[in-house]
């Protein structure tokens, strides 16, 4: 009898989720101390750090999160299944491409090279079958010394993300990979609406299928101190020396991203290639996204994380995150309301874009008041 | 040396201030067990009773005020002024002609007839000496046995209040007193235009000024049964009996209000006068009225009540009252948020009439869901 390959961990296979960010357009819900990774934001009692483990777990020998140091324990809490071993923490943040680095640099340590994929903490793939799916295809044209991207099928013209520009077909791949002509910046939505009409464009999602030698070897070309540092970390990160090492070396790597150290110059050589993806990807970045996320209630309203009375009178669309106490919205629709012990946010889910800057204001005030 | 007149007591004026009504479209901040009037709405540092009441005193030669009795505590704490037998207190709301003919009663029970002149106690007029001008030449006209009403200069064609339509001047009265023709129900926005085009009308605030004999014969007259309870209940007021007859006699008091009970009857046979008020008037009763007496900050936003950090970031003529912690108003101009630890209410300053409606569905759920 022969294992059913489809419900298999893909062999050799490492899954490493980068757990950072604070997700600031969702303040006050996230904050530096509550990071978006960490929260329960679609109230399904498995926060997205979790349940971007519990979608990638069947699939991988191994699980590294790489994450702050203030996040580390909040991290092992969260997945105990996780051994102490299986949480890096960086000592402060430096980009993702030293995350990633360092993540191939211990894996490739500890265990000889691997596949790995990278797939971040805090984005929501409600189907978790097509999500699996799509990553072994991009895990077969890994192995063939390609750096793969899962590309997301663009549901509008957006301008809140990159876009992948595909090219030809893999060459002897049955899964639909195509070389990837280029990344490309968040465009405006002009350019997002002409790149939906002619086709053969992708979200950039940040999600990388690789080998860890092809990843590092990459790295050596094009960014050698970068990859000497994570070698150097990685080959300490078992031993007594891991901290003296981190606290030397760990300052001195490049901030950089990995679509500007690796994505971007690696395709122009036509060394990416992506897999199309079979699934919905909501990054959630802001309170409109996560409203259209819900399904409202019969008075038009969302309420999310909350037990106490909402009344929605005329407020359609409107949507109330948190908070112990009675809320009435009378005459708003489309409106968000964050009821934190911290502070309380209001905006239009038009303006969810532009609550980031009012975050930092309001932190700004609280230190200049401070006593 | 005569003492200026302007500065001295009306004589034989008694200032009556019925206290009573919740505010309910100022929900959340009033309650019923935090009606409006004891709320200091401007944060001027005093409630809008005990400006009400700083009003009348310099006028009258005696101030009463009339409330329900669990506020009568609040009103004596707010008004240490005033002697115990000050206040009256109702064993339950009874409408304005309760209240009223029981303060003329007690007056002219303790005092014989005098001139007495009402004034809600949640009302605001900012120019005192213009307002204490106006209640002079009430009192002069109220002295030659009329019912005098002070009629409020409409500032727009409002659909929020009752109108006085005036007629002839009043035969060798000086200050302008004209005979009213009729008061009429709060009119729809059209009929409210066509007044304002027309001339000759007012708002209604609600402000009489006559003697108590003048009144008590009225109602005599109109409602004989309202008139001998209170008289009664006025008898026993100053004696060991009042309980009793309160007990016996307030239930069944006639429950209507003062104008259908005084002002429209007794203005049909012409035996009402209205003296137009040279003051700035405001009822205060919505959060778009409340807004439109405070001054915007440099940031084009409102704030009452509040210590805490409040950023306005695209939020023009937004309001927000109460609460501890920092609010963030983003993209949502002429937004109200108030802020309290029985609720919260986000309204528009356009929906703010309908504040009262919300507030019933947050109080009826509250109650269903109660254990």
């Amino acid at each position: 009898m022969t294992a059913d390959p489809t419900t298999q961990p893909i062999e050799r296979f490492a899954a490493v989720i980068p757990a950072g960010g604070v997700g600031s357009r969702l303040w006050p819900l996230s904050r530096p101390d509550r990071p978006k990774f960490l929260l329960d934001l679609l109230g399904e009692g498995r926060s997205l750090l979790q349940a971007t483990y519990d979608r990638l777990a069947p699939l991988a020998e191994t699980v590294l999160v790489v994450t702050g140091q203030p996040h580390a324990e909040a991290v092992a809490g969260q997945l105990p299944q996780l051994g102490a071993e299986a949480v890096l923490a960086e000592p402060s943040p430096r980009d993702s491409m030293a995350a990633i680095a360092l993540a191939a640099a211990v894996l490739e340590h500890r265990h000889g090279p691997m596949l790995m994929g990278s797939f971040a903490a805090d984005h929501v793939i409600p189907d978790t079958a097509a999500f699996q799916a799509t990553v072994r295809a991009a895990a077969a044209a890994a192995r063939e010394g390609a750096v793969v991207t899962l590309g997301i099928t663009p549901t509008g013209p957006s301008s809140a993300f990159g876009y992948i520009e595909a090219g030809d077909a893999v060459t002897g791949d049955d899964a639909g990979a195509r070389r990837v002509r280029a990344f490309t910046e968040k465009p405006d939505a002009r350019t997002a609406a002409q790149f939906l009409a002619q086709g053969g464009y992708y979200w950039n999602a940040g999600m990388f299928v690789m080998g860890t030698d092809v990843l590092l070897g990459h790295l050596a070309r094009l960014q050698p101190p970068l990859e000497a540092g994570v070698r150097e970390i990685a080959a300490a990160w078992d031993t007594p020396e891991r901290e003296t090492v981190l606290a030397r070396v760990w300052p001195t790597l490049t901030k950089i991203a990995i679509d500007h150290a690796i994505a971007e110059p690696v395709a122009a050589v036509g060394g990416v290639a992506v897999v199309p993806a079979a699934f919905d990807w909501h990054d959630v970045g802001d309170f409109d996204s996560l409203a259209g996320l819900l399904t409202p209630g019969e008075d038009g309203g969302i309420v999310v994380d909350r037990v106490a009375t909402t009344v929605f009178d005329g407020a359609d669309g409107s949507m109330v995150v948190g908070g112990l106490r009675p809320v009435a919205i009378v005459g708003v629709p489309g409106i968000v309301v964050v009821d934190t012990d911290q502070a309380l946010l209001i905006t239009h889910r038009d303006s969810a874009q532009r609550v980031k800057e009012a975050a930092a204001a309001v932190d700004t005030a609280r230190n200049v008041t401070k006593p």
